[in-house]
């Protein structure tokens, strides 16, 4: 197989940029992800490929809960607040406010579209575990015109 | 949770446009997804959440190989072509013309950019299969402005 073939057609698949959430006790994880998709509409299920050696992959183990939220365009500095490690300061996490979800999963203020979910399965296959999970609250704010990685200053894949 | 809310809000989430076909003995399927995302580097794997009661899905779960088409822009012509059940003729599938690929899946020749993979994992979860696949070979035919879903005329999710 010729890896740059390889690499190029999989920087081709489309995505858009999400910020998950999730917390365990007192501990918090939070982490831009791209590679997530719907994977059922009964149940509602969605599958997100997150990367194993994160926070919010061992907040999401434990809790088996997470909030995932649809940035908008122009949001691009709210992702990239969530490259860094993650830091909880009062009712901010990684200077973004946030409020509890109805799973516990923090919710970001600033994300008009967002839905929580708990995790049904998870499967450890490669670099990033696939986690899928049901959707069990949904919450979209007024209109969202979805930040894609494509429409974005990075890459993600390959 | 509100119900339209979650429609909505899954509706927000990005997803591109392919074609998926797969083979085994005398039988083929070929079918337009949205549903695909990359799920790790290392190794190269791909998640695809397909319908369990599909052709395409029925021959993947026997040959454990897949070919996966991403389209162009304008594309949208192939894309409805696969919304109809498989039908080969000759060297056509839905009218398209094809070759066997290194897996044998069939390789639709009017795609820019594919690739075959092996199934490692499928799970049933939901009404569509996650099937996690790894990358086994991979072109790319020139530029590719790939067809999302958001661009398309079409909509699948919530």
């Amino acid at each position: 197989m010729d890896l740059h073939a390889r690499k190029q057609t999989l920087r081709l698949l489309s995505n858009g940029v999400y910020v998950i959430t999730s917390t365990t006790g007192a501990r918090y994880g939070a982490a831009t992800a791209t590679w997530i998709s719907q994977a059922s509409f009964k149940p509602p299920l969605v599958m997100a490929a997150i990367r194993r050696d994160s926070n919010v992959f061992a907040c999401l183990m434990e809790s088996r809960t997470a909030a995932v939220h649809i940035l908008d365009r122009g949001q691009e500095a709210m992702a990239q607040r969530f490259f860094s490690p993650t830091k909880v300061l009062g009712d901010t996490i990684n200077g973004e406010p946030f409020l509890p979800g109805s799973t516990r999963a923090p919710v970001l203020r600033n994300a008009k579209a967002y839905f929580e979910a708990v995790v049904h399965h998870t499967f450890m296959l490669g670099d990033h575990a696939v986690v899928v999970m049901e959707v069990v609250e949904a919450e979209c704010r007024g209109d969202v015109c979805p930040l894609t990685v494509e429409a974005s200053p990075w890459e993600y894949g390959g």
